[in-house]
This record gives C-alpha cells, structure tokens and sequence, in this order.
C-alpha cells in the first residue's frame, strides 16, 4: 500500500458529503436536552427560538442518522472543501516508526480553521428563517473569522463579541474580521447590561469566553432581527463537522486504509467530533473496532479532570445549561496560546461518549505541543495553529508507541488550522520562555461548588 | 459550460507537470547574457559559480523547450501542488459581468505564495552540488519564508537578510523562517562589508531590497560551503514557476476553456512569467491568440515607466547586471503595502516579452488594488495579499469593460498569495488612512542617469 500512497490523497467537489452524520442516532445514552437558565428545567423550543432558527433546533434534538446538507449550503462550503488528507511521509521518518500518519488539513479554509463548516450553515438557516443579522463571541478570533466569512457569503450582518485580552495582543484577527464586513467590539463591553454590570465592578476585566458569549446572547435574545451563534459545543455544531470526518473516511478508503486511532484537540469538542463521529459510527455500530482520542490542554483539562454535571455555558447564566463534563461554569482557565481550547465545558455528546467509555482523552503541557508543532513545521512544511498542536502531540505520542512495540498502527488526525497568526507565541517557545501554566486546583474545587443544583 | 462548470478546479497529484517550460525556446529575442559586475563582459559561468550551482546555471541559459522536474522536486511540490484553481462565480454576479473570472489560488502553500515553486527546486540543486547552507534576501518576507521551508525540506542551513523596515513592522514574518530553522538579520548588518559601509555612513537606514541582495551575494560569494538564492528575477525562477501556468491549462481544458486575457502581478516578474508563459508558448508558437496584462504598482512602474537598459540588481553592485526595463538601481521605491512589487528592475524574459510588444502592462495605485481585494475577498471569501490584488483589479477592470461590451471573454488571473500577514494595511485601507503614494520623477530621472555605461 505505501509505495502507491499520494503525499496528498484528494476528493473532486462532486465527492463532497451530501449528508451530515448525527451521532445521537447511534450513541447508547444520549445527552439530556438543554435546561433553561431562568427555570432549570428543559427548555422550551419557544425559549430556544430567540437564539436559534427552528432549523437548528431541530438538527439539535434530531435522532435521525443522517441530515441533508442543503445545496446552497455545499455550495458554499466548496470554496475550500472537499479539504486534503496528507500521509505524513517526512514525519514517519523523523520519528522513525512504523506507523502510518494520515492527517485532515482543515487551514485551506478563507478562516484558516474548521470553523467555516459550521458557520456557514448556520448563517444559511438563520437567512432561511429571516434572520439576516447575527451576534456572536470569539476568543483567539478563529469563530469570529469564520462567522464573518460565512455572514458576508450571505450578504448578512455580524456583530462579534470579542475577549479583550485578545482584541488587544491580537489586533489583526479583527482587521481580518472587519475586512469581512463584521462589527467587533471588545468585551466586555458597554453595548450590553451584562457588559456593563461587569465593567461597573472591574473596569480593566480583560474578559473571557463566558463573559463574551452572555454579551452576544444578551443581545440576541432582546433584538427581533437578531439570533444568536455558537461555534462549537451543541450538537448541531459537531453534526456539522461531521463532514471532515467523512471526507476522511472516503479518502483512507481510496488508499486501503482504516485507521486504528483518530485524534482531535478537543476545546469545546466540535472538530474532534468532526473528525472521529464517521468513525465511531462503525464502531457503534459493532462494525469496526478503534480508539478515539481528545486531547486537551493540561490547563483546561475539562474531559480529564472535571466532572459529569449540568452547568451554564456562559458567566452571567442566561445561555442554556447543559450536562456536560465542566470544569464549573466559573473556572476561569490559565492564559495559554490555544486559545479555542481554553473553555471550562465541552460538548454534551463528546461527554456522553467519554462517560461511556467510547473515547479517551488525554492532557497536554503548552511546551510539549509546541516542541511537536515546530517538529511539524520542520518535517510536513506547514505552520500548524497552537490547537491543533495538541493533536500532533498525542500523534507523535502514538506513532512513537509502536516504534516501541513494532506496530504499523494507522493513526489520523485532525490538523484544525493554521498558525499564521500565533507566531508571537511560536517566537516564545523558540526563545525558552514559555511556561506550563498549571490551573489552580484550589479554584477548580471552588468552581465545581458552585454548579447549579438540579433536582 | 457555465452550469457544469465547478467552483474549484483540482487536479490529482500524477497530474503534476513533469516538466518546466523553457520560454526561451519560443521567443523571438532573448535577452542576452549577464554581465559580471566587475568586467561589465558577459558572466562566465565560473564567475556565476561562486552564487549558483552548474544546474541552475544550464538552465539560465538553456533553449531547450521542456526541462524535466527532478523526482525529490516533485515530491516536495506534492506537499501543495498541484494548486487549485476557482472560478470567481460570485465575483463576477456582484459584478454583473458576463465574463468568466478563473483564478489559480498558490496561497494554499506552507509559505503561503507561489515562492515554494522555485525555494524547492532552488534548495534541491544546491543540495546535489554538495552545497549545505544558502544566503538570500527578502523584503516582506514571502520570499524568506519559501526558503526557509525549502531548505528545512532539505535539511539544509539558511540566512536570510530581511530589510530592516520590515524585519521591524512585520516580526512574525521572521518569527515564521525561525521556526523552519533559518536565521534571520535586518539588513544592513554588520555581518558583511556591504552592511557596514551602509550602517558606517547612516546607522539608521531602513534598508532596502537591493542592500539586502548585496548582503546576501556578498556572504554567499566568500563562503564556500555557502550559494546565493534570488526569488525573482532569473530566468531559471520564472522557468520554475510554470508549474502554475501548465496546471491552469489543464485545469481550463477540464472545463473546455482558454482565456482571452491572463493577468499576473508583477514585481521581479516570476509570478507573472508562471501564469503567462506556457499560455504565451502557444501564442508564441502562432496557434492561440491572447492578452497577457503584467499588472505593477504605480508607485514602482518599472514595465510602464522604466526603461530597458543594462543595470545592476542590486544597490552594492556586486550581483549580475542585466538587461531589463529598470528604473535605475538607485531608485528608492516608496513604502507601498505591496513588499514584494518594490523592485527596480524586471525580469529579463518579461521586459524582453514586453519590448517586443508579446504582452502588455498596467500600472495600479494603492487603494485601488485594496478596494477590489475587500470586494474579492467579501465575495470570493478569500483575503488576497496586497501583490495579489494588483492582479485581482486588473482582473475586475477586464471584467468590467466585457459588461460595457457585452462580451464573455475568459479571464484567468494568479491570486499568489494571502494576506494573513498583511493585516495592518488593510485596516489602514478601512480607516481610509492609506495613501497612493507617488514616485519621485525628479529621483526616477537621477535615477535613470546612473545607469551603468556598456559599450
């Protein structure tokens, strides 16, 4: 098989998926429904529908296995899809084993990450309900870049909450943003009541992830022209991604090849369901057998360290509440580069998948990630985001694995994006002064305490 | 055609070309030899021995029509080539043009532009010689990021001398080559004689393209272990880059189209000669008619203003002289977004094209180039570099002519690259900040009349 295997294993756009997998229609428990914020009890389509278009709700409850991708959708998504698989050739021999590395490159994407594969369905329900203006929070600026790309492929408005921490060290994010036609402001900002209840109390709050999404849910739930947008975690969300993980399984197939562990950096979970819930189909359907690995930072280690719980997913709890693994809702994670990974939930059905023993999980140190990244670099020529550094990571820990043990696994992973615009981090790592934060167990005790209490 | 035509045209990994075309086989004047900058007589290839290897040489001077890509060379190109190629669907809607916009897209590669084309063949034949370590140049930063990851491909060794305005304004750019293992200085610098006597008369020049390429030869020729590597300009570049060319066509014959008009941007004119070339051979060849547009900064009109004449490539004068339209050595273009098109000088198969009348050129302003790259990138959902969108304008100018005329021509154009790192500009284009800055005529004619005097 190796000689006739490409460096780069191709898809024609007719072979773009034309169905979204659900895993909900496979999975031995399925998560609970999401609770409303003000009751604690489940919440109501009617509730939803002043975040969401009935169109998602319903992809988010849907036990159907497969979902039609609709044709102004794929349209879109062929701008960059289907995405390249590569077989790591020059890191095999680097590392020198045995094993066979296959990795889904998701950086050719106007974004540079994943994250358009969701976005741009979503702006498309929203537009086909009405909708034709969007909020939302971002983070390292990843979602908020895709969001952008996708709202303006639809001639719609944006507005994006985003952490000002990162609005400050990372200012080109938002030109990207801006050069898309979208509105940015950092937050927390004086544009919402939960903004400005925090400002009141710490007018130098240099925000988060939870701060930002209670702004952009704030707003979308008082604006009639408004709804509400979620890059990762709900199950709509990961049903979307689901495309990496079957164009991958078409692309191995091409090759003869199926792999025996599949691995995704996991934040809030949509990309390593993305690229593993193809997967896991056949093996819950007792058809194959493999491991599936999401990998986490060592510092917001959610999977690895939390607990199974219903929690908010936001600061001020008006968004739903899920059950989920949660480092607690009021966790507030160490300031490391992997931005997209540093949230203190992850998604309802990654959580139900580890609760079950479906899947592993594994915690990564910053150094070790990017000590594997510049490795890649060096070997695959590309300049791999500090995310998807986690999934090289455990990669590498595997392929060297069977260096041991003499296997000739076939291991995938998902390469979520590029790292054009982390390289202040990069410069850190090569001139020895970045540092393993470590969480504060202290405060993750005090944050578990404080989860609500559901009867 | 329309209706079956995709939105992303692929080609399958065998269908990377196997050979370069060699223009030299089909024009009617070639340019004549370089000169060696000391004896102003024709470079004998022991002179040009101690920059480049014999192969590299051969090729400079070659007639032969078609060049075989060595092996390990198509193997590293595999890593992004063959590139994809789009046609502009929603470009051409929001520009109601019945025009048929195609565009190959060479940002999808490791360093992010079409410079790998010719890093990797470069860094290859230098390997063969038993050459281990190569000096270069680089403005931007395009190009020392394409050799940075050539040579780490390699296993080779790289300096590179980066213009110190942007060695200042661009850190990551530099923070990308360190991270691919090359080491990287402002230039002027005090490692070479060419620097100090720079530094010695104006400690704080910014420096510039032609100081950095006197740096880098300068290294390069006392260094025996060590080669000099251009990314532009020689006729062994532009050769490389027709890889991009070669694939459009079949690209174009998928869909059963030829272009009435290809369009590159262009700075030393590598870019350009990639797309055009192999169009132009039939042209040449007397078997296909069509435009080919050269489009330039008018801050740096070297095609349109310049004149074609022997000159230095470099400020020290103590690289090759060619014969080239020039503005003169001297010329000090102003401080443009558009790094890479600040050359004085153009290659010497384009300017010699250009004389004979075979292609045209277009000179662009700045703010017109950022204006169509903010309409491109809403529509087309891509985010062009500021060279790129030279073409991009180009492009829409043709397109918008066709919708006056009614014609459907086919236009193909290069997008060589995205502007991740260019950020900075175009929230200056947003902020309506950004200025067509003028050239001097005063200095271009001071200029002009320091070109060297060959008998």
């Amino acid at each position: 098989m190796s000689k006739s295997c490409p460096t780069k294993i191709l898809l024609s756009e007719d072979q773009l998926p034309k169905q979204w997998y659900n895993i909900q229609a496979d999975m031995p428990n399925i998560p609970p429904l999401p609770l409303s914020p003000q009751t604690l009890k489940p919440a109501t389509p009617q509730e939803l529908s002043a975040l969401f278009p009935m169109d998602l709700i319903l992809q988010e409850v849907s036990t159907e296995r497969f979902i039609d991708i609709p044709d102004e959708v794929q349209d879109r998504l062929k701008q960059y899809r289907p995405g390249p698989m590569y077989r790591a050739y020059r890191l095999e021999k680097e590392l020198g084993t045995p094993a066979k590395i296959f990795y889904k490159y998701e950086g050719i994407s106007s974004a540079g990450s994943h994250k358009p594969n969701t976005a741009i369905p979503q702006a498309y329900y929203n537009l086909k309900a009405g909708i034709k203006r969007l909020t939302t929070e971002t983070g390292a600026g990843q979602w908020g870049s895709a969001l952008s790309v996708a709202t303006s492929m639809f001639g719609m408005e944006c507005r994006v909450y985003m952490v000002k921490v990162s609005y400050q060290q990372k200012p080109y994010r938002r030109s990207f943003m801006e050069v898309f036609g979208a509105e940015v402001f950092a937050s927390p900002s004086n544009m919402t009541e939960s903004g400005r209840k925090i400002l009141a109390q710490d007018p130098d709050s240099p925000g988060s992830l939870g701060i930002a999404i209670s702004e952009a849910v704030e707003e979308a739930a008082q604006r009639d022209d408004t709804n509400y947008s979620l890059g990762s975690v709900l199950n709509h969300v990961c049903m979307h991604q689901t495309i990496i993980g079957q164009e991958a399984k078409e692309q191995l197939a091409m090759v003869d090849e199926y792999p025996d562990i599949v691995i995704g950096c996991c934040g809030g979970g949509s990309n390593f369901a993305g690229i593993s819930f193809p997967f896991l189909m056949d093996k819950l359907q007792g058809k194959r057998s493999l491991r599936a690995i999401a990998v986490e930072p060592a510092a917001c280690p959610t999977l690895t360290r939390g607990v199974m719980a219903y929690d908010y997913g936001d600061t001020a709890k008006i968004g739903p509440v899920a059950m989920m693994y949660t480092l607690g809702h009021d966790f507030m994670p160490p300031g490391i580069h992997a931005g997209g990974l540093r949230y203190h939930g992850d998604s309802p059905l990654v959580s139900a998948l580890y609760q079950d023993k479906i899947i592993e999980a594994m915690a990564v140190k910053q150094n070790d990630t990017f000590k594997a990244a510049t490795t890649f670099a060096r070997t695959e020529g590309i300049l791999p985001a500090p995310e998807s550094a986690h999934a090289i990571y455990a990669a590498m820990v595997e392929a060297l694995k069977c260096k041991e043990s003499g296997e000739a696994k076939t291991i995938l992973f998902n390469l979520t994006g590029h790292g054009y615009f982390d390289l202040a981090a990069y410069d850190q790592y090569l001139a020895g002064s970045l540092t393993d934060i470590e969480y504060s167990e202290e405060l993750l005790q005090k944050s578990l305490a404080n989860l609500p209490k559901i009867e």
